[in-house]
């Protein structure tokens, strides 16, 4: 049997005189970039500057629209309504999509950022709204979302594809969700316990919640990180353990 | 022989809790619009409800892209750089674009904004990078520029169809540039000097410049608008007046 | 024994090119404006030229800080830690009270408008936030907040002079805060005992909740609004009532 | 004879998640602190920090407004009318000395930022607007422009002390105005000229142009970058010769 999975990354975050990220260390780590367009962070020369780059190296590209709130870097919870949700994503996704066309690579997926993606994780019309952006602007695009979220529920039944984020730091709850931020076991802080762990996600789609019970969870990309050296350190750690496991790294498109 | 002219409006520019315009008024009147695209005016929510009025009435879409200066309006000149020239163009038209394309609408051509539309009709450089951004983006975008202007040049150069647009109310140099807003002579009071003079445009390609000289204008679009009662009249009137003068009023997919 | 009540109205809320309210015809209809301040709405030319309209007329100014969210006119809650809402209160009374100092006039008071008024009035630790941001500010400021709400508790545990505000044409529960939008008894829609409402509040301290029971609730001011020629006569006829009720209109600063 | 000037820097200008600059090294190094005001950098959360950390190393602070540009950093000429340079600046000054009030910090100066600065320099009506702005809110404020130039003019019209800035690393024309960026002579690339230079200014008023005559240059203060290790070695380094040529560094209240 063939495992493969996804590493992506969010990234393109840069905004202005400001720069943010490693974007030229992390791109060459990962199969997969979600590229921040203009609201939460980002401008259009560092979007159009990131595609580039993401190209050259040969990566798959994803929109990650957020929430129009760049002082806060679309972190903070809003409460937008179903209309607005769906004409941001819109807004959003056109604009990265527009510049992907432009610079003849493919739109391949859209990933929600920050508060926008943990909110929708939990709330399926929030879901559905962003979801139906996404189809009406094509059908072909896979949404990553947390997966056994309302998210991947709602991307199913717009009828798009989806591909189930984990995240190798964090720690679950029961029933899939994870731990909140502030609680004890929110984080797996030992580096060789959450690489095994997206292994074991990968190859049995298990993992084992705070509670110490085994709980189901599909994992077709893994979330990394690339804002300083401990962080790229642990993707190419994450990268040599899964190519020793059998596991082939590659973009969504190619799952 | 058959005349055919497009009669063009700048619209979509409300912003969240603010209206402006009248656009279901102007709309049943023009063949196209020119929608704004979230920088200088509009916002995701208002572009998205344009967009489907525009094509419940059968107009044609253009985008409308301006300056990232809301407090502004995009009416005030700004020293940006080709790259950002070609970036801000490029999200913003894409950002409108996508919308079109989720909306089943085809996105028609593309006219500059306030500051940016005057400043590029004077300078070749950045006219060209915005018609680069436009060429990458969709070859088949019309470019709707000022007659005989720098822009009109440009997007030739990229290879672009072009639509030459004049004003009805307004005065030109003798070497085809408009009389500035300052000096006598800038503006056409009488309106039916106003609608004689579009006529004569259309079919003669001429105009009398304010020195008394007749020069040579192309008229493929006129600009018209639609921000008060008085405005919707004129425009009844011209196209009253361009059918008695056996000239066809029709977007600029279909000059 | 002498009544009187503040009659305030938020203002100052046009923004660029985009102009809404009818300021000019409320100002001199109201004791005391609300002007925003930046964040949710208006400019700082708007904000200048209300200034002096409303210090022509008469009136006492207040600062009206929101949600740094112009696109949905600080109407969308926002989670914002305390730091960030002290942070952001005293950047816009700062804004404010600089523009007042230099036409002259003093600041008198402070209403946090929309989204922000509505989760500070449930929530003492934003309302302290927001009051400690007053207090170091300036100590002499009067907080405007819902009559009744931790607001106002907030206000008077940070020293400051409280002014507790009513709605004519709301419901209220049991507990004094106002019966949610979306329930019925929300709104009063019958002119007359919207007014008698208000009189009664003043005059006894007392209103009729949604449940038929008489609750306690002090009126120092009463929220108006000028966004509408049916909105401009509701505000005459409460004046009128006053009047002959024998309760004396008057700013905040003299209660 | 007592020689004194004061060495001013940038700084306060990260933004949300956004950090810039190295403010913690360069506070302890300079007499006087320009603090972003929201509006080509910063935010209030920042401010705030800032105010803090610049009244616990005992610096002066100064107001640092620019145009309503983050996007660009304020590095970007805009055409703004006088009436909106004269609200922008009250908006910014009446913030940023908001919060002093509030931290119990006097605001010393203001100085104009990047674009708008050296806009101003050489626009007599534009800097008049801004010293307008600054004498309404406050006249005891210290105006900070070039040495020279229209805005020291404008700032003694306006009745306000004013200190004359130079830059140590910069070439001069025979005026007295900066050699543009572009330009052969416009950098002092040897260290040691350039700290030479200044003490001269300082000294003997004096300075050599690119021409290589004389030209009389007045120096109030030296404006130093903090934004690198290389940046805070050469301001170490001028401190030290300024305190060899018996030059003592102080905040523009004292000289």
């Amino acid at each position: 049997m063939i495992y493969k999975v996804d590493l992506n990354s969010d990234l393109g975050e840069s905004f202005g005189a400001y720069n943010i990220g490693m974007d030229e260390k992390i791109i060459p780590l990962i199969s997969s970039a979600n590229v921040a367009c203009g609201y939460h962070a980002s401008d259009p020369v560092v979007m159009l500057r990131t595609i580039e780059r993401i190209k050259a190296a040969g990566a798959q590209i994803g929109a990650h629209p957020g929430f129009p709130d760049l002082m806060g870097f679309g972190r903070r919870n809003m409460s937008i309504s179903l209309e607005e949700a769906k004409a941001y994503t819109l807004y959003q996704i056109g604009a990265l999509g527009g510049m992907c066309r432009a610079s003849g690579i493919k739109l391949q997926h859209v990933k929600a950022h920050g508060a926008l993606y943990n909110m929708a994780a939990a709330d399926y019309s929030l879901s559905k709204a962003i979801c139906e952006a996404i189809a009406a602007f094509d059908p072909n695009v896979i949404v990553l979302g947390l997966s056994g979220s309302e998210t991947i529920r709602a991307a199913e039944d717009c009828g798009l594809r989806v591909a189930r984020e984990v995240f190798a730091d964090r720690g679950y709850n029961e029933d899939g969700s994870l731990v909140n931020r502030n609680k004890e076991g929110a984080f797996i802080h030992d580096e060789n316990e959450a690489v095994s762990r997206v292994v074991r996600m990968v190859k049995e789609g298990k993992a084992q919640a705070i509670t110490g019970k085994d709980i189901s969870i599909r994992a077709d990309s893994v979330c990394v990180h690339g804002d300083g050296e401990k962080a790229l350190l642990f993707v190419e750690r994450i990268r040599g353990t899964l190519k020793e496991a059998g596991i082939e790294v590659c973009g969504l498109g190619d799952l």
